[in-house]
């Protein structure tokens, strides 16, 4: 998939920025809570996008972009993305940060 | 090296989340640039700490940490930083977003 960033609205809105390192285990069914965990994100309330990455030394960053600080707090208590929380902290990562941000101001570029 | 997630204070401090997609040069000055930077950064009054991810996918993320928005215009301005900027409109980035966010609330886990 082409990937692009993600077209946000104008600020205010919220970041959710969730940065962490996993653990060494393969084949554990990370990759694809991870997909399930961005295709049901997508559907709630407020949701507005989300851009990911992670490297080759294993540090990754996934910052969900939401309308209001509600959203995010509904979005935490959803059923199947409790799962997922429960199996990051069980399995996935050696260790995370999780950072709740106002957007006050934004821009894009480049203009050429 | 080994990756290490950004050792933050108590919020609140100012995010400022840049997501990137690169051009497909290869050798273009981008790596030094970017380590460059990194090291300049640090340097400068009120840092706080950066995380930083990029994908094999192209796109990348950066989230550097800074005490107050006072040294987020400051580090903007700084003259080496201007000309990474600079060669960054102009040579490195496809697209790009910055996002300067006020974080209200930080957790880290896991808590086994």
């Amino acid at each position: 998939m082409q990937a692009e960033l993600a077209p946000t609205p104008e600020p205010p809105y919220v970041a959710v920025i969730f940065t962490s390192l996993r653990t060494h285990s393969a084949n554990d069914g990370y990759a694809a809570m991870a997909d399930a965990m961005d295709t049901l994100a997508a559907t709630q309330e407020g949701y507005l996008g989300h851009e990911s990455a992670r490297g080759t030394d294993g540090l990754g960053i996934t910052v969900s972009y939401w309308r209001d600080e509600e959203s995010v707090v509904a979005w935490k208590r959803v059923a199947e993305h409790l799962v997922a929380q429960r199996l990051g902290r069980e399995r996935w990562y050696e260790a995370y940060q999780v950072r709740v941000a106002r957007v006050d101001r934004a821009y894009a570029g480049p203009h050429r």
